[in-house]
């Protein structure tokens, strides 16, 4: 009896706890947001990128730390101490390394596809989840410009995914280095940065409590705050730069470089109310060290910064001599999925991408099967619904899926030859011979 | 001094052996191929999939068995027994189990994405590789339609891949089933079927041998190998098959199942040439019930099959009640790929998506980027060489990237408003205003 009942036990089915598995529906949309991300890349150059999920222990744990390292998937298969990528910019400074007398310089591309952290497991975080990134690389040396040119990348980005206002909030991190370096801050520099990329998040008052905790001077924190309350428009911005009158060199190449990316994103047609310098945002890896940027949704800044990045000094220094500086982006996309479907952005539509269904009312399938192949022809996605069962049951598939169109084939139809194509919203119903299907499908839906 | 060396020494970047990794050029063409499928796959009405990398080794264990689960990378992170799909057939299972009461039924799913083994490393044997699948899960039932649809998206996929004649072969395990069935071979039959999948192979002798060693009766050899030797049309065989007057129902079913589908495949339009009737194919898996099929490339038939799949009758016994059988089929790109690679067959071209750089021969970039921009509102992938280097460096850039066109743009042509556009393959350099360029280029290229 008690072996019976272990052979009917079912194991388990549910996903693992931040682990995102959606249903077809939802799935459809997903991608069609990653499609559109990765269209816009390439329209901008970047060839797509795709490296092991599996790397040697060692690549990752060179370049991670801290907290990273403790959410790196470890394990051992023979003698091999393997983990799986915690981002896309560690193996992209190792492809780099391996690949750096096969590539051509500056070197753009694009990677979009799923990294994993053991993070604790709670709400809005993901053991594994997509990251959408470009980044441009160059050999020695790369143009300020390529800096001015990624906001434009992430405005065309997320006007076409038509997610609603948007800014990009940019600065540059010799402006805050410089600063500390003329306030002679030394060594807490780096916890001050780190502090003052909270300020959005816990206000003024924790972030000086913080700072004085640091050791940090008061009248320090004082000048440290007279830089980040600087707001206003990006001429605004900047004159308030130059007339601090900080003289210190990387302060002033920050100004400079700030005001050429800024010059740049108004020539590219990104309009002035989707982007704006923002002297509080430093991205907290001392990794960047000049232009920054963020992304937020202007009714929905709770959400925190939905694409991010920067320009970085050297990518691969542990891997290559080559010095190989550069600028990126990286879009969590599949955060970003689950946060938009939380405050209800996320629009669901069909489960299939299926856009008519050949419903045979005969046994044999040959013309529903023609029927299908001549749609398919056409580039219509198209199914025949094979199986026995009553109409109704086969309505009722497609309105289920979300089918926008239906083709009913009976002895009378096929007689006459012409077929019932109903649209399956609206009601409407023609009679159409098989040649014209297509047509007026199309019509319908593209 | 052996500090400063320890510092100097650099993270080995080559990739782990069993991993693929391409270069851009590569990339590209892979991408198509993925892309390609894919279309194919949607316009039979699959919805498109995403499942976790990352399963309970429970899950996975419970589907796996042999080589298969000693293949399995599988480790711990917290309390949790963990491992990395080896299939997407058992992760559909699992999917189709848990949102068994979300799905609606027939349901029909597409899935490309990577799995693992951790096989011995050898030459065309890939640890990480990405399998392109798609399946027909019934709820209860499935009509036989769908099994004879299937060699159509086959014929569908590879026509468009353009990688020379192919053949689908197609048979059904109910036939071989049936025969040992009324020959009385008994518990013998799995490992004769998996003997007889060998016979292209090894040989009919050895595969003679195998059969005496696992204890077969010569007569019962003998009436193995009449069957297997059937060849001809799918005509010939089927008469073929009636005539052994095998009086074992479920031979019987398994020559009307075959029947049917290869009717349908006629209706369909798959030309005779690229489908036949294989009586040794038998899908060494025990897991097929009905119809089977594979794929080889006419001219390559030593790549072994490309594409394979089949009919089972219960997908996911281990983790529902419910009965639900299917039919699909899987193709190995990664391997694919790499064979097709290595046979001359894959044709690299560029190395980068973009159609157009803009050489600035100006310091201000205004009028570079007007036209980057220009042309990607067209739909044309752009992109503005921004280094400051040699003109000569400039035209090497696009040249090594394989991008069809150079528009420069120095004082002369901002002053009379008409840029040089040069065909990189052809020489030929016209002028053209801002606005003429991307009709242009996109009569060229597309």
């Amino acid at each position: 009896m008690s072996e019976v009942k272990k052979m009917d036990e079912k194991i388990p089915t549910r996903v693992l706890p931040g682990f995102m598995e959606l249903l077809p529906a939802e799935q459809i949309v997903f991608d069609r947001i990653k499609n559109t991300i990765a269209e816009v890349y390439q329209r901008y150059g970047f060839a797509p990128l795709d490296t092991p999920v599996i790397e040697r222990a060692e690549v990752l744990l060179a370049k991670a730390g801290g907290e990273t390292e403790k959410q790196i998937y470890q394990f051992t298969k023979g003698d091999n101490e393997l983990a799986l990528r915690f981002d896309l910019t560690v193996p992209l400074a190792r492809y780099v390394s391996e690949h750096v007398n096969d590539l051509v310089f500056p070197f753009r591309r694009s990677h979009i596809a799923k990294v994993y952290r053991g993070e604790r497991s709670q709400k809005g975080r993901y053991r594994e989840f997509y990251q959408a990134d470009i980044d441009i690389i160059g050999d020695g040396s790369l143009s300020l410009m390529n800096d001015a040119e990624i906001p434009s990348v992430i405005y065309d980005v997320f006007s076409k995914l038509n997610i609603g206002a948007f800014v990009i909030r940019i600065s540059n991190r010799k402006l805050i280095g410089g600063l500390l370096e003329s306030l002679e801050t030394g060594n807490m520099s780096v916890g001050v940065i780190q502090t003052i990329d909270k300020l959005e998040k816990i206000g003024q008052n924790e972030v000086h409590g913080i700072l004085v905790e640091l050791g940090v001077p008061d009248n320090t924190i004082r000048e440290i705050f007279t830089f980040t309350d600087i707001k206003g428009t990006p001429e605004d911005v900047l004159n308030a730069l130059r007339n601090l009158c900080i003289e210190n060199e990387l302060f002033q190449t920050g100004i400079k470089e700030l005001e050429e990316v800024t010059h740049y994103l108004k020539v590219l047609g990104v309009p002035p109310d989707c982007y704006a310098i923002d002297l509080t945002i430093a991205r907290g890896l001392d990794y960047y060290t000049g232009t920054v940027y963020e992304t937020i949704l202007r009714e929905h800044s709770e959400l925190g910064s939905i694409c991010s990045g920067g320009r970085y000094d050297n990518l691969a220094e542990k891997y290559t001599k080559r010095k190989l500086p550069g600028v990126g982006i990286s879009i969590g996309l599949t955060r970003l999925f689950s946060q938009l479907k939380d405050i209800g952005l996320i629009e669901l539509g069909a489960a299939t991408p299926t856009k008519a269904l050949v419903v045979p009312l005969v046994a044999d399938m040959a013309i529903p099967l023609e029927i299908a192949t001549t749609l398919r022809e056409a580039g219509i996605a198209a199914e025949v619904y094979f199986e026995d069962v009553k109409m109704k049951n086969k309505l009722a598939y497609a309105n289920k899926l979300g089918i926008p169109f239906v083709i009913l084939v009976g002895e009378d139809e096929i007689a006459s030859g012409e077929f019932a194509v109903k649209n399956m919203e609206t009601g409407e119903q023609v009679l159409l011979t098989k040649a014209d299907i297509p047509a007026h499908i199309k019509s319908a839906i593209m």
